[in-house]
Parts: C-alpha cells; structure tokens; sequence
C-alpha cells in the first residue's frame, strides 16, 4: 500500500543499477549478488524498480499466477490451457522479502496443516517461491542463511521450478524469479561455491563526497515526509526507465552473440582464471541484455567490456600473491586482452 | 497496577532521559541501546516515562490497539474506517518487557492452537509485538538474547511492521515501538552489526559521588516504602516533562534540517569513518527532535552537538592505534570540526 | 508429615543462620546464596525455621494460598476481594526444592494439557514457583542449573510476580518468596552477574574442631534414631526464635535508616568497589531486618558491620593483585572506615 | 526365574562381600560403590545376597510393595491403613537392573500414556525406582550415566522418597533401596562430588593367583552346566549368610556409639582430610552394621577400623605430592591415629 | 516435459562419457562417482543419456514399475505373477534427482501418514529409491551429504533391494538403479571408504583450449533459444548411441573374461596396491562391458586397459612419498606391467 | 529367496571360519568380532554357514519363534507349555542384518504404535533382537554404531534376554543369537571396553597371491553369472560341514575341560595381562567347541593353542614398549610357556 521510494531517485550506485537493469530483461542471468555497506540502497532500488514495471498478465484464480502466454505452468493451469479456458488477470510485478525467521516450510511451502487436520486430505500450501513467481526475491544478508538453503534458493532460480519432495508431498510449480541477495562481506563471506552460482556480482558501498551524501540524506528526508508528491517529481524518469527495460526484453530475443565476441569472452575467462563455464555463459548472456538495454542491433565487444566485471567477479580464484581486488585484476586483464 | 517510580525522581544519568525522550519524540530514531551497570535505572526510567504519557485514542475491539488517525492500521481497522464504523477508546501507553524465557511464538505471536484444535480455523494470536505497538518494548539484557531474534526485533521496529511467516500463516500487522535493549557490556557484547541498528546508543554508570548515591538509595527506600505519597511529591516535575513532550510532537514535523546543518553532520560522519549513512539520517532526526523539545523554531549546530554522541558512538570501528573510547573520539572531532 | 531437624539444634554456623533470619524478616532482600561445602546442614537449616513458623492466613480455595491482608493477589482473590467474598485458611509456611529434573514447566508451570486435551479449554496449571510463593524455594547445587533458569528465579523473586508467556498463555501470579541457593564453588562458578542478584551471600564450612564435629554427629544420630523426642528437646529454643522473628517482622516497617548510616554504607561501597547501588540497597535492609531482630529503636553502625560481608561479599571484582578472599577485604575496609 | 548363582560361592572379594552386608543390614548407609575390573562378580554378589533373604511382608495390591509396618507408605496404603483394611502379601526382594538405553521415564515413572488418551486421566505409572524399593537397584557402569541421573538417584536413595514433578504430575512415593553403582575407573571417572555421596565404596580386582583363578572358572562352569546342582552345594552356606543378616538387623537398632569411638572417627576424618561430615556419619553407621554382623554387645574400635577405608576412600582429596592411593593413606592413618 | 540437451552433443569429456555407457550396460558395476568442476555437464549427460534409451515393460500398476521379465519383483507383483494376472506399460527410463533438503523419508519411503491418521492402516509410501528403480540416481554435491545417508544408498544400489525398518514398517521392495554422485572435491571430500564403494570414478574438468569453451557456450545458447531444433540436429547421433547400448547388453551375458586377463587384472591391483579385491571385480566387469560396448567377441587387455583408470582411480591409499595423482600412477603401472 | 554363496566354496580366511564354526556350536561364547578390509567375504561367511544348517523347530505362532523343546521361551509359550498345547513349525535359523538407518525403536521393538492409536492398547511390537532369536544378529560397521547401542546389543546377546523399560512398555522375551560384528580398524576403533566383551576376535585380510585373488574373482564370477549351478557344485562340502556342526552340538555337552588344562589356560591369561576372567572362561568354553568339532574325546592343550589368539587377541593392554601386534604376542606367550 505505501509508496516505494522511485528507482531514478537513487543518488550514485551506477553498477547496481546497471546489474538489475539486466536481471529485469533477462532473468535467465541466474540472480544478483550485491555486497557492500548495510544503508546504501539495495532493497530500495529492487522495489523502486519492480515499483515501476506494468502489470503482468496471470492466468485467474491460478495460486502461482502462472503466465498465460507461455507453457511453463502448474498442472492445473495445463489443463485450463488445454481445455481452452484460460481467463486472465492483470498481476502486480512481486518482491519477495525472505523475513528473517521464516521457516524453511513457509518458503518452500508445504502440506497445508488446516486441511490436512480438518479434511483428511494432503493438499500443497504455496510457500514465498510461489509468490515470488515472475518478480523478485530478496534476501537481506544472505551471507547469514544456511548454505543449503541458498543453494535451494538458487537450484530453483536456475531451474524456474520449485520441487517438493517432503510431506508426503511430491508436486513441482513453477518459479521464476530474479534472485537478489545481499550482503556484508565482512559479517561472514558465502562459500566461493555459492557465489559462483549467482549470475552477476556487485558491490556497493556508501559515498565518500560530503555532497552526494547531503542528497542521499535530503532526498531520503523529503520522501518521509511526503512520499506521494517525492514520487511525483520522479515519475517521469522512472517512466523512461520502464520503457527501456520492456523495449530490450523484446529486443533481447533477437540479438545473436557472433563468434568472435565469444571467442574474446573465453580470452578473458581463461585469462583471470575463472573455473567451468559459467564464465562465459554469464558474459554472454549479460552482454546481450546490455546491448538490448542500449537499444543496439548488435553484440559488441563495448557490451562484453560493461559487464565484465559483474559477471566474473566472484568466479576467481584467491590469489595469494597478488592481493588486487578481483574487480580490478578484470579490468586489468580487459585492458591488456581488449586493448 | 502498582505505581512506578517517577521519571522526574531520577538521579543524574541525563544522557539516557534525553535519549529516552528524544525516541518518545520521534519514534523513527529506530530504537536506543543503553548500556553500563546493572541497577542504575534503565527499566525504570522507561516505566516511568511511560506512565507520564496520556492515554491514547485506539479503535475500539482492535486486537493491536490501531491508531485511528492514521492508515498504518490492520486490515480489520482498514475495513472499519472504509465503511466508517470506527469507534474510539482510550488506551495506556504500553510498556512490554521481553522476559526472559519468552518463546519466539509469544513474541511475534502465532496460530492459536486452542482454536486450530477445538474449531479447526486458523487464527492468528498476538505476541509481544503486538502488545507494545504504540509504546515502548523493553528488553534487559539484549546481549544475551539470540542475534536472530534481536536482527528480527530491529527489522520490525523499523519497519513498523510484523510480517508473519509461519505455521501456515502469513499476515502482516502495525507494530511501531520503540525498542529499548539496556545490557552490559562486560556480559558480552553486540555483533557491530546490531548495534549500528539501534539508533542511539547511551552509556549509564553508577554515581560515585557519596552525596547522589546517598540520594538515590534515599529515595528509592523512600518510594518503597509509600508509592503513593512519593509519587504525589514528583507529580508536578513529571506533568512538566509530559508537556514538553506533547508539545514536542506536535511541532517535529514543521521543523525542517537546513542543508548547512545537514552539510555539518556529513562532515563529522566522515570525520570519525561510520559506516553507511544511518549515522547522519540518525543525527538528522535526533537533532530535530532535540530542537522542538527545546521549543526552538530551527534546529542548529547546538542540537546536532547534544545528540552527536548519542547517535555515532555504536557506529565507528574500533580504531586498535586508537583506544579511546568511542564517546570521547566524537566529541574531540566535535570540537575540531565545529569549533 | 516427617519430623524436620530444629533449626536451633544446628551446631555453629552462624553467619547461616543470621542471614536466614534477616530473609525472613525481610524476603525484600532478594535471596541468600549459600556456598561451601556439602553436609554443613544448609537445606535443614532452611527447613528448620520453615517449620517453627506459625501457619499463615491463605485465601480459602486460592491455588497460589495469596495472602488476604495484602493487595499483590491473584485475578481471582482480588474478585473475591472486591465483591468481600473472601474465606480464610491456614496454610503452613511452603519450603519447596527445585529437585534434580524438574521440567521448565513445572517450574514456572504451564498450559494444563489434560483439560486442554480433554475439554478443549487452556487453564493453567501452577508451578513450583506457586507453590512456592510466601514460603522459601530452596535450590541445591545452584551452580549446576541453567544460566537462563536462574535468572528467571531471580527476575520473579525480586519482583514477587511470575510472568507466564507461553503456550499461549498469558497471565501473573504472585510469587514471594525468599530463594536460597547452595553450592559448592568447586564444582563451578556463577556468573558474576548472577551472583550479584542474590541480595546475600554466606559461606559455610566443616568444623575443623574435634568437639563440634563429635557434637553434629551425635545430634543427627540422635535425631535419626527417635525424631520426635529430639524435637521436643529442642522446641522451647525453637519457640524463642520465632517470637524474635515474628517481633521483629511487626517492628521492622517503623526503622527508618537514617542519612548519617546510609552515608557510611555509601562509603563501604565505594571503598570497596561494588558495582551499581545493589550493594547499597542491601546494606540497608539487611542492617534494617538486623535491627528489628535485636529490638533495637534504630539503625546503627553495629547493624552495618554485622551485615557488611554478607551482603556484600559476592559483589566485589577480582582483584588479580590482592588474592585476599572477598570476606576479608570487607572487613578490613569496614575496620580502616569506621574505626 | 532362573536360580542365581549362590553368594557364598563366590571367591574372594572380601571387602566387597562385607560391603554389601553391611548396606543390607543399614540401608540408610546411603549406597555402594564398587570399582574395578570388569567381570569380578559384582553383579552375581547383588544378585546373590538378594536371592538368599527372605520375601517380605507387603500390603497388598500396593504398585509399590509398600511395608505394612511402617509410616512411610504410599498415599493409598496410608489411606488403607488409616482404615485398618490393610492385607498382606510376601514378595521377593527385588535387585533392579537399570538397562542401558533405559530412558529417564521409564527410570522415574510418567503419566501413563495409555489411559491419558483412552480415558483422559493423569495417571502415574511407577519406573524402575518404585520397582527397586525395599530392594537394590544394580548400576553397571556408573560412570557412563548422566551426571544429573546418579545425582537423582542418590537423591532419591538418600531421602527415601521419589519426588515426581514432570508431565503435569506432582507426587511422592516411598523407594528405599540399596543403590549399587559399578565401574570402572579406566572408563571415566565419577565426579568427586558424586562419588562422595556414595556411603561406601569398595575396590574389587581379578585374582592374581593361578589357583584362584582356576577356582573361579571351574565354579563357573560347574554352575552354568547345573544350576541346580551347584545351587544346592551351596545352599547351607547361604542359610548361614541369612541368619547373620536378620540378626544383625534386629540388633542395629539397640546398638549406640559411645562418645569415645565418635571421637576417633573425627580424629581420622580430620587427619585423612575428608569434607564435611557425611564421613563420621558413615563411619559410625557402618561400624555399628558391622558389630551387628559380628553380634558383638557394643561398638569398638576394630568395627570402626573394619570399614575406615570402605567409609572413605572415595572423600579424600587427590593430594598432588602424595600419589598413594587413597586406601593406603587411609590406613597410614589409623595405624599411626590408633595404634 | 522439457527437452534434454543431447548425449552427442556434449563436447568433450569422453571418460565420463564411456563411464556412462558401461554403467549402462553393467548396472552391477556399481555406481558412478564424478569429481571435478561444477559446469561441466555432468548432470546433462546422465539425463541426455536416460532420454535417448527406449521405454522400459513394467508391470501395470506396480508403484515400483517393476520388471515383468525377472524375478527380483515385489511382493505384488510376486503374486501377480504367480497368479499369471501381470499386464505390462511402456515406463520411461527415470532420472531421481536427490533435491538438496529431501527429507529422509522421502528418500527411503515411509509410512503413508494421510491413510495412517484417516484409516488407521499402515501403508508404506514409497520414496525416491523406488522412483529411481531401473534408471538412475543423480546426486550432486555428494560430498555434502551425510555419510550415513551416502552409504544406505550405495547399500541399496550395491544389493538391489531397499529394507526399510522404521515407523513400524518392516518391508523391501527392488531398487535397482546406476548410483551417480558429483562432487567437487575442493568442498569436502567423500571419506576413502565410501569411494571405495563406488564402482567407477571418473574426473571432470573445464576444457583449456578457446576453440573447445567457445564451442560449449555456442551448442549451449542454440539449446536454450530453440531446443526442439537443436535436439533435431543431434537425433541421430543419439539414435547410434542407443543401438551401441542395446546390443551390448544383449552381449555382456555371453563374454566370459579368461584367467589370463584376470591375472593380469590382479596383478595390477597388487602394483598399485588396493584393498580388498573390489579392485578386480570392477575391473572385470568394466572391461566385459566395455568389450560389449565394442561389439568384441572376447575381453582383452586392451579392454583392460580402457578401463583401468575409472575402475582403480578411488581405490589407492595417499602415498606420501609420491604425491603422483591417482590416475597417473596407475597409468605408470599399467604400461611397466603389460608392456 | 536368493541363494546365498555356499560357506565352503569361501577362498581362504581359515581363522574366520573357524571361529564362526565354535559360535554356531557354542553360542554362549559370547559374540565374535571380525576385524579386517572390506569386500573378504565377512557377511558372505554368515550368511552361508546359517544357510547350511538345517530348520530348527519353533513353537507354531509365536512371535519370537521360541524353541519348544527349552525352557527360555516368552510368556506366551510358557503358558501354552503349561497347558500342554504346544503346536512345532519348522523355522530357518535367521540371519539378521542391522541395516544402517534402523532406528532404535526397529532393533529393540516399540509399543506398536497403529494398535496403540486404533484400539487405544499397549502393544509389544517385536524389532530385529527378536528376528534374530536362534540365530545370527550381523552388524557390518560396528564401529561405526554408537558405543551404547553395541554395548545393548553385547548385553542381550550375554544375556539371550531382551529387556524393554520403555513406552510404557516393561517386559522381556528371549533373544539369543550369535552376534557378529564387522569393522575396519582404520575407520575408527571400538573403545577397549566394547572389544572385551566380544568373546572371539578374528582377524582378516585380502590375499596378497595373485593366485588366491584370481580363483576369488572367478569363483564369485561364477557365482554371479548363475548361482544354482555354483550352489549345486558345493553342496556336498556344504553338507559334510552341517554334520560336523550338528555332531559336535551333540557332544560338546559332555565335554569336561579338566583342571591341568584350565590352569594352562590361566597362566597363560596371567602371563599375557588379560584383565578380567573372560579371558579364561573364553579359551574354555572354545577349546571345548573346538575340541567337539574335532570330534575329540577330552579337551587337550592343542585345542586351547587352537583357539588362544581369537579369545584373547582383543583383550590386551597396548604396550607401548612392545608394539609387536597382539597376535603375535599371544602366539610368543604360548610358545614360551607351553613349548
């Protein structure tokens, strides 16, 4: 009910805007990873963006609001499809918050107790992926969940399924969502193995310049007080920013990623070292989301070198004797391959 | 029923009673931790403080005493006030005491399970945050309490908001206190991370002045020996401190932080490196509330300097070159950068 | 319904002994921590003056026996109260242990699970902390019991009420009584923070003399072999202590400590070096209830020394350079101030 | 069913042999501790002695065998009694075992489930506790059992009475038994402050000697080849053993301890260094059994010498400069206290 | 209903490749442990392969889809068979994933808990072995799981037979499948007893060479625009791979391996020292299925050979001495042995 | 229903067998422990010996398939002897594997919850103790199971009685069966206390002659490939070893172990340092089953030399002098002192 604070209103923090930016064209990236200082905007800007989208179309009365236009739906929406008795309703883009303190049955969700209890019978009660279906999910701190339920997490961002298997239940839903996890480096860090499973990285950290933190402050200070006319003055950028994000995820289809700019991807990935092949498949994936954000007709090198370090930066190995930041030893190594 | 200590009988400690009234003031400071001694007041300054306060107006029937003059209320009271059937009792000021040994399902709340097993319906029943909506939760001895439950405690005072996801159940309702978590540091101290949560952040000792602790053992004998008639003696000293407070809610929301002020609080954030920027929109607020408790028609320098220890002590990194204490680092910045 | 050991016929320890009765006089004092070896007679000595205590008046029918010449009643005695429906009883003076494997429940007490199960209704059943209430709970090996548990009986010892949140229960009941502790240190400290809470604190040992150790055993034989006759031995010396007891409860509400004994006490306290003003509060009341069991018209500076270790030798910080036992560094400061 | 193997037949073990008379005729001695080598009998001797009193008398129909002749019955014999409609039954004196992954309900006795949600009554069902009363309950391996389990069952042997405060119930029922704790040293050791409420404690060893040794294993397999047979050679000696004991115990009570041999054993107890009284107490208890057993007229200094080291062994202190075991300082003891 | 990448289409990996296909081929082999990189399609290759295999004939209606045409069958379909009542369905060769937090239960099958509280019956719910019975269980991350869990489950892939003995069930049923587990053994790795279970281990890795990774993330990005087509392109690679399959398990029963094969079989296991004889049994089954695979009409060293890595890789103790890696030194010793 | 492999075609591990041989005539020894690699055939032994042995006669309906020709039998079968109307099936002597994952509940037995719950009675539900009634309890891993239930299991198998103290439930049925433990000393060792009370200790290890490997590998490959063949070629071995056990039952009853062998025996014990006497009564009772195995007429030094290191091998103390392994030190004390 209450007004989220707008996207374009965020002071600074480029590179994070720039990484949801993508995420909300192609979700396929595989979630975000956003670390840094606690207070620099992140949750705000995943609501200010989601804020900013149009409704989406659901198929009526489904409990995953599962997407009318494409195959991948719950059992009961096939078979309204197949039937040909599909009604549909308008959906507001969802955030998810994963509270802290929500039980693993309420995210997964569960057997539904009341009616087990009261009827007899084994029916599925939808859990926090459920809702999250087509928007976001965000995790505040996800350096402080258990690993196995962040790999859970990103097993089902990954595979836009939710499977349970627990209860005496056995069902799957779809669950498609862009992952958002943030965190504080220094509060405990995610196992390498974890952070290789998120698509792009960024980091975030609170400005140094006594004026960009005197706006912060001022434009947080006029929103409290009046978020609905704060809002106003900010609807026209924000309207600009949807329409950039609806006009690349059409684009997005079209744009094939020619060999030679793959080639330079694989260059680089072999070059700082990162393991497997995510590497590129995250290179080239967010490369090609860049280029549709940009409303270009083709993927160059330019769209490789932007999200090149979002996208390798928590796939290098330590390397003890250079202690460089791993951001840095990408962008250096782009300078010496791309030069 | 029993009658609590006057706010006014108090000895000495003015740092944690301005604190105290600074968060009655504006209760979006984000809750304050008091630490230092055992027996030196804390749960008793609350308490009294409380007492002071008028009753509230509060929707009649309504399980989390909504406001009625305002639209943060539960969808019950939602519903009232939409087909305007609304009615008005009064309501104290609650003071809630996390005791030691409340389970999680008393403090968030949780299915009524007399209801689930006698009539098969799944009712939420409230918990302690429910019952300190609009007033104060105070917890002694916060460093001991898991940091899960006091990150969640925080969340929710921040928020002004419980959001429940659990045992099937998933509901949201009003929740604006003022948390109040008073520990020892010498019992084991607060991960930084938690502490930077908390708003203000005040240290208590015990006097070691003969004369104040002569008094306060003086008056505490006194006061248990005849509440009543103790209470009668500060009744006048305590309806004066109501009053500046009222008044002091009323006029908050006119007073406007200048950006020359803002600029300066910038500048000691900087100057002693917190983290993030809750430090100045902390310094911000309390600095106007200080003000319209002052009665005064701008907020100045000289507020920002009664507040700046408050606000910024739980916010600096130990400095291992450095061992002096948090207090006096800022106050030394204080007089370097503002002299 | 067996006979208990006369108190009177304890041999020596008696600081013990002395520090149970200012307890009863004054159960304001906030428990008696006893420590030292096994089998010097703690638990009889507390069940010795439990027994030569006179019945107490008991609300009829009341399930905590609440007192019905006071207010601090239970909800349903203060009906009774007000409609001036009350029958009394005699009830004896309760002396209840905490046994080895008592459950939290039955400690604090708890939803009544066969009403709850069988007429669906959620009544509380009383605990030991009810059964307790205006007698003595006597808990041996405090040491060995969970941080948390004793901080409970602490918390509802000093404030004569038991909070019940939980099961989804939510009610008090008064609970005043005077906790006793044993243990033996080699066996594992308290916190610190805990033992300040007990208001005092005595040491027992084994005698070393050849006489007094012939004496315990025969006594105990004797009393082992025909209760009855030693009790009768020993119930004119009984007789004594409780009219000295029940004198002294009529007189101690008219002492009032005066300014110049405070002053003193402040200045042990400081000299000393004891955290907060517990130590102070103690001195006072515990000199009080020694005044009143001597018949004394006022409070002298002999009261106060004849407290001074008890009630604050458990309140001093280790001095790493002065290996001095607590009791001893009391006592040489009382000697150098009020000499 | 089967028969025992007899007590008379087992070979050597004298002090272990002795112990155990003397508990059967003092039960108030307060347990037996028996340390040492794994099959040397322990077991067999309990079981023994047991087979060979004679049943007793016990009202019937009482679920815990209570003794018609004396107070200390359950609620529903004291009832009947009060009736005079008390009948009478024999039954055997019953050695418990306590099985390994026994669990602490089964140990104590709970609410029996059963007619809890049959019949939705709170009714107890008694453990192995009111199973061993009047009997022995046989610990192997002591040393392996919960701290706070031996620590309630010393409790519970000590005062006689099993105290139930679990499960919503809240009751006592009489349980006098000889508590026969084994182990072995090698295997962990008990807590001194456990061992020490042990009464006595005897040390047992594998034969040494070839001709023993071979003894041992031919009464073995003579035994388990004929039980009968082999119970039959033994039989008059066991009689003899009866005897000893019933006479012994009419004897006990008219035995006193005169003044002179009390302070003997407070000499020793001092010059040996053990804590607290429980020391003396047992010595004397002890010695006087013994001159039962022996039907001597009076209490002497060789009765109180024939079980010095079974009363303290176990009290002593590790004394880091004296590495002798307890049993010889405890005789250098005497010889040079009572030469 | 999604469509798998192809078995052909996996570029590069032959070892893990062929040790698919023996598995396939042999399903006593084993089981199937994958160390190495995460992204390295080793979760793509089982399931392409499983897709390209043609239906199996299962007995209609069995909830173990068991195997009319043997007689390790079920209790039911026991009697079917016997009663000569079995009707056969076509049932696609099925791929289990172990989904990170599948409960015990649902792993084993447990009591079906809907007809155990509605009908008071005990019926078993089977889990996820019996889904994955005649096909295969995928487990990534093997490593993280608990060892007991991993053992169970190469228990009953190793006996073909899942006993369950829990909840009060007491039943088996055949769970036949090809055991895979991946891992990366820089997370933890699998204790040397539980590898030693495993029939083969091969190693993974990201391809080194620019040409190999580009033509990865190329065959990648043409599945994930248009799987249909892309499955299309490969079909009839995948066509060849199930023919070689087919014929080679018509084969392996008839290929005896002669004792000269078997010797040098042995001797290798001596060279390289590893326990037990599970060495050359693996050994020999490996190489018959691999000679099948190459339609051979005899095992040969050659056959030998192809297999001598996979099959003895997990089986040698670390040699301190010689930190060469497993495959190597196995490699050593083949080529000095059978030059 | 499968065929087990025949106990004489096992390839060596002459010491094994041997000692399984003297547990299946003399159960009474007390359990046997086989130490040594995975994959030397242990459980195949056991499973094959307890296939060779012919049906034994069992009380027809009884649970615990009771021997009607003893006395040990549950309480059902001694009323039904009683009566006089006892009804013979013929059962197999049970082989019992305690699979890992079998809860506590499965060994022992439990209250049989479904009849508990539907008919609201206490019901006996018998677990695998009861399976293995008559016959072998085989634990592969033993030490990896937790200390106290080997230690349970040790102590029914001692005792041939189950004892239940739990649920509610207090009962007992025989339960006398030959437990053979399994384990690889590298994966953890039992505690020394545990290995004692095994009666025989054996140990194995894979053939190091590539001869032996090579007839294990095709002996098993023959088996495999068809078992009714293999089974039919060793029958007659099969056949020759069952009448050796069943005749040596016959005798080993009226085989006295006289005293000059006993005292070798002994001395041997005292010379090797055994604690206890198991040592001895272990090398009797197997010398005398080794004795009627043989077919002997007396016990002689040569059967006890036969049997000396599997009684005593696993009773010694490490010697941190002498790190010769404990069979070897046996063999030298033997050799020495029976030369």
């Amino acid at each position: 009910m209450s007004i989220p604070y707008p996207f374009s209103a965020l002071v600074g923090q480029d590179e994070m805007k720039r990484a949801i930016l993508i995420a909300a064209v192609e979700p396929a990236i595989g979630g975000l990873l956003v670390l840094g200082d606690r207070g620099t905007g992140k949750s705000t800007a995943v609501r200010g963006l989601a804020a900013l989208l149009p409704k989406m179309r659901a198929v009526h009365g489904c409990r995953y609001h599962c997407d009318p236009d494409t195959d991948a739906v719950c059992e009961d929406c096939a078979r309204l499809k197949a039937a040909g008795r599909v009604k549909v309703d308008q959906w507001p883009v969802p955030v998810v918050d994963l509270p802290l303190g929500a039980s693993e049955d309420r995210v997964l969700g569960a057997l539904d107790l009341e009616r087990a209890l009261s009827q007899g019978v084994k029916v599925f009660e939808p859990g926090l992926l459920a809702r999250a279906h087509r928007g976001f999910l965000y995790i505040d701190e996800v350096n402080l969940l258990e690993d196995h339920l962040v790999d859970l997490l990103i097993d089902v961002a990954a595979s836009g399924e939710n499977v349970i298997e627990r209860d005496g239940l056995s069902l799957r839903h779809p669950a498609r969502f862009v992952l958002i996890g943030s965190g504080n480096p220094e509060e405990g860090e995610l196992r390498p193995q974890l952070q290789d499973r998120f698509g792009l990285s960024v980091e975030v950290a609170t400005p140094r310049e006594i004026d960009a933190r005197v706006e912060v402050v001022r434009r947080r200070d006029a929103y409290e007080r009046d978020p609905a006319a704060f809002a106003a003055q900010w609807s026209k950028a924000d309207a600009q920013v949807r329409r950039q994000i609806l006009q690349a995820r059409d684009r997005v289809g079209c744009l094939a990623v020619e060999e030679p700019v793959l080639r330079r991807a694989a260059e680089l990935c072999v070059a700082v070292g990162s393991d497997g092949l995510r590497g590129e498949l995250t290179l080239m994936r967010a490369a090609r989301a860049m280029a549709a954000l940009e409303a270009a007709t083709e993927v160059t090198l330019a769209h490789l070198r932007a999200v090149a370090v979002m996208a390798l930066r928590h796939r290098l190995r330590r390397n003890p004797l250079d202690d460089t930041a791993s951001g840095e030893r990408i962008e250096r190594a782009v300078a010496e391959l791309w030069a």
